[in-house]
């Protein structure tokens, strides 16, 4: 029975234009829960990792709006509840629609730990700003007394900024293993996971951001999985993107990819960092695919997607 | 190899005279389980339960405190939030020390959602006060939009009440199973589980509170766990408790116990409930154990605690 390591966008699940309700979510959740299931239905293994984007987002908010009452968590804290919030979404709805097929699975959340290396050259430059904007008083007070990163956004205030390190370990994967071999859908490295590092063999918990996708490919290439998809919001990889030559590309060489994005074929945000993330996976033997998650089902089994493939 | 549930209380991770810093509670978590891996080292496979309520207390809040900027989850929602947190903060430092003794055993926290009954008399009567005060125009218009029960509490504002309805089904219960044989430490039932309601099959999330003990104490009944200890913060049950006859009491039969908490020598929010909780347990056939984290190991494999037994 083959594995297959399905990576979900968190905007897949509270969409930019959205509020964020919960019903919102979970109608979300539920559209990407049948394109799963349809794949479950085939006889695949299915291990689901997920972003968190728009939900840490929001729990960072609600810290900073709270913090006078209730002392704010740290970033990995919060990505531990956001690992819960969107983990149950998930959970629930896979089984749900699990249940209206006819088949009896266990699904379940592994709250899943990621190591980084603290020499990585990310700490030394953290980038990615994270959660509310502040006052300059309090943004210098953290800088100070936590040694944090704070930069002024054009007029807007003071934001926290926060590295972006590369994956090096996926702590729970022996229980992932585990799960998967006694049949389960599991959700796992939520996040991009919640950062780590080790100190002295402790495991600390960091403030950092974990890319999903590299962690997804980390977490595919551990666990030995067959199939490693990231589910965007197009059908195939692109070159030419939105020009009148825009070719969709059937197929991906480890060769193509690396050149294409050498090029800038793919956006920086968007599809470079995707494509960028399954070399490792692909380099190590896996099978790659970009697609949509309505074209889920037919890029695993049948010829739609974008195949990424050594050579 | 014997298996033990221990339930641990919201209170132990957060005190109740504590600020809730991430620092005290990881402090207290540590404490906690440098307990519970002395018990580990006897050669138990251990399943860790844990209440939440100063944590979605405090999820609550901050849902409330950004609720201009960010929409508030429901109670279901905040509780798997809270699983997050709090199975993080246990899981990492179960890991640790296990590793400062020289084990290596996976640790997992399974986010787990706990079925009750919606016909359960709770729901026609929710008692439980939770999250934070609210204008008497925005609980009124709560009641009639989402038809929530809230009440005015003596000028401070109004507060939602829930329903505690009793936990029937632990959804991920084969999980906990298939783990706990694979050797794994695992932490499940946060906040007395994640509550739904069945219905037509399909999961869904309700606004109620599960008393903790007795989510604890199904799971130990349905895992066939052979001892289930309620952590609190006394090394025995008494009876005549604070007074000059106080006793201390080694044993307890459910006879004894059922007489007991009839004469209410229990404190109703306190030692009653899990006594209580312990009966559904002890009466299927496992040992039950009320006393201090302090004294876990020593009750388990020796004769320190309170012992509740048949009879």
């Amino acid at each position: 029975m083959k594995t297959v390591v399905v990576a979900l966008g968190g905007n897949a699940i509270l969409q930019p234009k959205q509020k964020g309700t919960i019903e919102e979510q979970m109608a979300n959740v539920n559209e990407a829960a049948k394109n799963i299931v349809k794949l479950i239905k085939e006889g695949y293994n299915v291990v689901i990792a997920h972003g968190n984007g728009p939900q840490v987002g929001n729990i960072l908010l609600q810290n900073a709006a709270a913090r006078d009452q209730v002392p704010a968590m740290p970033l990995d804290v919060c990505g531990a509840e956001s690992q819960g919030l969107i983990g149950y979404m998930i959970q629930q709805n896979i089984r749900n629609e699990l249940k209206k097929v006819g088949l009896e699975k266990p699904v379940v959340t592994v709250l899943t730990q990621v190591v980084v290396d603290r020499q990585d050259p990310a700490f030394q430059n953290p980038t990615k700003p994270v959660g509310a904007f502040y006052s300059e008083e309090e943004a210098k007070h953290n800088m100070e007394t936590k040694g944090e990163t704070w930069v002024e956004d054009s007029g807007r205030g003071w934001r926290k900024v926060v590295p972006s390190p590369e994956p090096k370990e996926v702590v729970e994967l022996d229980v992932v293993s585990t799960l998967v071999k006694a049949g389960a859908v599991v959700i796992t490295v939520g996040g991009g996971g919640i950062p780590v590092v080790k100190e002295e063999n402790q495991l600390v918990g960091v403030e950092a951001v974990i890319d999903k996708d590299l962690a997804s490919s980390l977490l595919a290439k551990e666990l030995g999985a067959d199939i490693l998809v990231i589910a965007t919001d197009v059908p195939y990889v692109a070159i030419n993107f939105g020009k009148p030559d825009q070719e969709n590309l059937k197929t991906l060489t480890v060769a193509e990819a690396e050149k294409y994005l050498e090029e800038g074929q793919f956006g920086k945000g968007s599809m470079g960092p995707k494509a960028q993330a399954m070399l490792g996976f692909v380099n190590a033997g896996g099978q790659g695919i970009i697609t949509s998650l309505n074209s889920l089902r037919d890029a695993v089994v049948g010829d739609a997607g974008t195949k990424i493939i050594k050579g």
